[in-house]
């Protein structure tokens, strides 16, 4: 179970980060690498403190796509240790009046970004212990009070690099709020059904085609589906059905010959497919996002 | 004003190099991710000194793209403190008689190039104090003599990293040369008119498909004009009309709604051109480069 | 002589390595950068060491491509110091029986890699002194026993950061296998022949369009062929005529006026062709792989 996975990595990184010495920086946004706005917050967090270690989730999600911005720091902040600080930008409102935050999760990392949406996994499978309101006018760039159009730099880069850095304490970022008045964006629970399993097709792992729905391995264990089983599974996409087919359940890819459709656990445990040294998504059109449905059931 | 900006983020930056105690390197190249010239270079410059922090400022210029080169190191390097040399290699004559040159900038970071117009706007915006020929007889990795094609690595690399490090001083690279003999690419500075502004656009903010002009913020503020004014705007390429239209002066996107045109100062301070949530540059086929001019009035 | 410049190249780096203070680990994988793959393998390693420098080779490998992954290894793991760490992920069999290893090559740093073929040309031009079979009872991310595929993050980066990190030693990784017993892909090297030189074309530089050979410097050496040259060149994919053509041999791409296409030793130097500020691959449909083979001989 990925609780599990969680809880036993908690002990683990509760010890690293006791020994930590180099703060952390973690950078998430929809940028792409291809000019100089990643460069010019690296250079922000690097006139702070160049003791930071500085990182990067990834600068490609999707241009303004806060759901998938939700779902990587899902999958990724749980393996990043207490006190590691995020820095999270993919704000189509930047510059209105959507509230710029830091959330410190249960785990104690925090996450610095606009509050649109961002927060909405980590809020619901990890927790947020705490959250405060940016304050502009005690955390901001110095000399970018004319700069309206790029937050990450002139607000949550310099931020997250002075708490990183210890220059400033999560109490002096500003005004506490309520974790439960964090914007969360509506989504859909994986059911446990009489004779199936409901969910979602919340992201692919695009570089192999491969699906990966919201199923966690808890549900499988509580149908009693076993390694081994076959599967029998409908994917809609508003309803209509695009892909019906039954699938044999292994631990990995190489459990069916190279070529064929295989469903498995993935690396946050959830029920996925894949085609082995194949691309499932690209074979059989299927994609990710609220309109995507998936039905599972076992065959006896 | 990014003068003021520059100025206020100068002190900031003074106080932070103050305390630097990791030196850093920072690269840009148009050599793209995919293979492992960027590797090599750090696996060089590593070697040098473990200690060092290496950064990027990005690998994507376009192949042989000078003048977009010159455009990044000017939106990034006034975001590093002193004392950060920067590694710039796009280099279509690589192996000619084109110099290889360590410029010394007002604010003290340091810039190791071919000297082939990369330094064209930071020569005119920041400002070169010294300029110092590569001496490559004594600054090059080595075993390296026989590759003639790589620079990058056995050259640039490997000096930056040795003065980074302090493994040689500014005084080390090679004969003092006049900064005023920089290799300069031509460009057209923004003009006030008696009724408009024109300019050109240098570069696109291409992610989202802004249009950045190089009309700075002060000509704005000369001309009176104020944020909520309404802006005529014509857009040119080699003197053809491409795009004309009437577009509200906002501090941000959302002061339009959602699929509007807008008129904003981008990060740099200079007068740019979105939709909101949407991508100028696709929906009225607008791009960048010497041939596209902009000419701009208010709406009375 | 790229095994001159390696020798040089050892001198330097094991001075650099006898001061190294912040050991360093350097990724290669085919997972690109837009999902939270990356990220998770660095929070791991980070978690298990803040301490630890982390590099990126390359996560553009193609999917699955197992060559260019041995390829990427050998171009770039000897500029980097002895006590170096690589992680490299390309593992279309993961979770399959394939074995997972660490190789110590003969100039002292290391491969985590599953033993798929990876370490063909390390094993090959630089050559394996110790292999050992990561023992995944001892070494793995605790809390991972549930998640079959993704070796990258709960074996490989797990194992590479403690092995860097000094809190296992090469001995704790596992049994000893036969440094000959490495898996190796089938590949044929360059060879002299009476009129001419026969080689192929295991990789582009992609990001020019150049072709890079398997033919070394010291072949051309030995046939006595000289800068200034004219070199006739005749390419065949399957053993049909792609290109013939007659081409100067000069030290680099200057060499020829632009849009001219030249010979020259590339980073590695290996014979390789490019056009001079254009793109030999795409002008004339040149790629390479097992498939792609070259004949060149010298114009009388």
């Amino acid at each position: 179970m990925y609780r599990f996975l969680l809880s036993s990595l908690s002990c683990f990184l509760l010890l690293s980060s006791l020994s930590a010495q180099q703060p952390v920086l973690l950078y998430q946004t929809d940028f792409g690498l291809k000019d100089g706005a990643v460069a010019a917050m690296k250079g922000v967090a690097y006139s702070v403190s160049p003791r930071l270690a500085q990182y990067d989730l990834t600068h490609e999600i999707p241009a303004y796509d806060i759901w998938t911005a939700a779902y990587r720091l899902r999958q990724t902040i749980p393996f990043w240790p207490a006190g590691t600080v995020v820095v999270s930008v993919v704000d189509p409102g930047v510059g209105s009046n959507r509230r710029s935050v830091v959330a410190k999760l249960r785990t104690s990392q925090f996450i610095v970004t606009p509050d649109n949406g961002t927060l909405t996994l980590l809020a619901k499978e990890v927790g947020i212990a705490a959250l405060r309101l940016i304050d502009e006018k005690r955390n901001r760039l110095p000399g970018s009070s004319d700069s309206y159009t790029f937050h990450g730099r002139d607000l949550y880069a310099y931020t997250a690099a002075r708490l990183a850095a210890g220059k400033i304490r999560f109490e002096d970022i500003g005004t506490m709020l309520d974790p439960a008045s964090a914007v969360l964006l509506p989504y859909q629970e994986a059911q446990i059904k009489r004779d199936s399993i409901q969910g979602n097709i919340p992201v692919l792992d695009e570089q192999y085609g491969n699906i990966w729905t919201n199923i966690p391995q808890i549900h499988i264990k509580q149908k009693g589906w076993k390694y081994g089983d076959t599967l029998s599974m409908s994917i809609r996409k508003s309803g209509q059905l695009v892909y019906s087919g039954k699938i044999v359940f292994g631990t990995t890819f190489s459990a069916v010959a190279a070529g064929q459709p295989v469903a498995y656990l993935n690396s946050l445990l959830n029920l996925s497919f894949g085609v082995n040294q194949g691309n499932f998504a690209n074979q059989y059109k299927v994609s990710s996002g609220p309109d995507w449905s998936i039905d599972v059931t076992k065959v006896q």
